[in-house]
């Protein structure tokens, strides 16, 4: 039976990417050997981390001063380089968005290094909608926002024009759409939805922000070293760059950003209709800050709750689950999401 | 051609990890879904971690009171979170060995946040022995050392009795000869030499040295959130935790560490008896101190190396260059390098 993946990440990827990377743990390029045993400074190697980082700087269109890393440690670990990297150590002042649960976690770490100020937050609504309408003035470090909240099911349509640099976790929606790239500082994002598997986070940032936080930074965390080791600081996780690479090939072969972004707002108006057309179903968000990568939806009748189910399992639908820590029901419906997987869905809840 | 891989690291894994690794990223476990597109919170790989931390558990007979966790970032990010964990925010001092790079560079990161003694070094002499007969007291937060130096193809054949915690560098000997492992109170190895592929680093740590810095430690770096999270505080590399769980499981098929450190014995004595009886030959460093893991060694009539290159290049041995900052060669005889290679090696060397 073929299996329809809405899983939030790890998440489903083109299947091309699948079978070349298993080729590739096999015999990588015709080597004899596998890309798990390579080494990092091998040739090969080396031209994968650069054109992996080439294809990201054109399909972001990005100017010379800035760079793109592959890191280790997800999100999790630049909530804390982005405040090491930019927050000064004398009367560091950061303003933050707190849009949901993984921006409140950022926020978290920022605050062991020095002052944030939230801006704008829709906590106390459950973070059902996008917080808009603040002001940051440049007495700030920087501002952080998250642009999809994939718990909630939100994204940001535009992003504040401040003067400040702009840092962004794009973890949950990174080449989904098209925007200007140059408008944000600092980007990071998790490989594990859109991008890859799990366990290589993509960093962009503008050189021109860093060094000037007088802070005394450890190597690791210093986007600095890794900027001049040309994102081979230490051992990269080889298999999961290679992967990556994979992914945005594919990406670029299908039509880049532009293409993809027609496809996902194709994906997610169709499922959205369904939910404002059948009133078993209701988003928890507001409908004008809507997330086209993760579709978050309640069951408004409990009696239908295990027909759902059952049906959604007999269609081959996985991962539908909502998050934990909101309960109801999660579609993820990233960039290697086919719109077909998305019609048996709708047909299902359309069966209730 | 049959590739003789003496990489040291990412190096050599055993064929059937190579294998099962390439069908899982096709289909994991049956289940029509590739390991990369699947849920670290999913059963399946909820019992994958499990696995692979109660296998290394079990293999180094670890007391309750020790918990393993697979972490991201390399050993250079332990290096810092080391001295996070253990050294006092008020008057921190740590012991450290310096006897080589890697060592070098934890110290490095260590003095960032205190005070570091090196009680034993030997720097000034090229690395080429392993620093001993050092006393450390009481007065020290924990003490550091580095039970094997890839670069300069040394190995610590013991670890000194010291009164305070013991930390210790395991990245490129892990699993490879029996210890008593309860006598390290913090142990971290990234995988990519005898364990896995690049992309994960395990870390084995006694709960009862933490807690007690007084620090304000960032979320990502602090062994107690880990733990609380059973080495799930965020998501992991999951195909990289899946390919060392296969490693893990291999090593306990073909007869665990035991059967392993006797294989790599008869490898590393092939090797050396060779560069001792052949005087085009030599190691870097003294003969009580040389690694069962990395065997180093110069070519000591230089006119001979073009010939001595294509003889292995013809013989399909692959990785055998030295390191860049020392030159030379070095062999890597990892657990999964098979007798077979070594001998192909040294019948290299005897044709000159």
């Amino acid at each position: 039976m073929k299996i329809h993946n809405f899983s939030a990440g790890p998440s489903i990827l083109p299947k091309e990417v699948f079978e070349q990377s298993a080729q590739a743990v096999l015999d990588f390029n015709g080597s004899g050997l596998s890309i798990l045993e390579i080494s990092h400074r091998s040739k090969d190697f080396v031209a994968v981390m650069e054109e992996a980082r080439q294809r990201v700087r054109t399909l972001m269109q990005l100017p010379e001063h800035y760079h793109v890393l592959y890191l280790a440690g997800g999100a999790s670990l630049q909530f804390l380089m982005t405040p090491y990297n930019l927050m000064k150590e004398q009367g560091g002042k950061a303003a933050y968005v707190d849009s949901g649960s993984w921006a409140a976690n950022a926020i978290k770490e920022a605050k062991k290094l020095g002052t944030v100020d939230i801006v704008g937050s829709s906590k106390e609504k459950h973070y059902s909608y996008i917080p808009k309408d603040f002001t940051v003035d440049d007495s700030y470090d920087y501002f952080h926002c998250t642009s999809n909240n994939t718990i909630y099911g939100t994204q940001m349509q535009e992003f504040p024009k401040v003067p400040v640099p702009v840092c962004c976790d794009m973890s949950s929606d990174i080449f989904s759409r098209k925007l200007d790239f140059s408008q944000f500082d600092l980007i990071y994002a998790g490989a594990q939805k859109n991008m890859g598997p799990a366990g290589v986070t993509l960093v962009v940032v503008n050189e021109q922000i860093l060094g000037k936080t007088g802070r005394t930074i450890p190597s690791y965390l210093d986007y600095q070293n890794h900027i001049a080791k040309e994102s081979m600081f230490n051992t990269p996780p080889v298999f999961n760059v290679y992967a990556t690479l994979l992914t945005l090939r594919h990406l670029e072969k299908t039509g880049g950003i532009e293409a993809a972004e027609k496809r996902n707002r194709a994906k997610a108006e169709l499922l959205y209709n369904e939910i404002d057309r059948n009133d078993h179903f209701q988003t928890f968000c507001v409908k004008e800050d809507r997330s086209v990568m993760n579709v978050s939806f309640e069951l408004l009748s409990p009696e239908l709750k295990e027909m759902f189910d059952q049906r959604c399992k007999e269609a081959g639908i996985s991962g539908l689950n909502g998050h934990r820590s909101l309960g109801g029901y999660r579609a993820s419906i990233y960039n290697a999401m086919p719109i077909e997987s998305v019609e048996v869905l709708v047909s299902v809840m359309q069966s209730l």
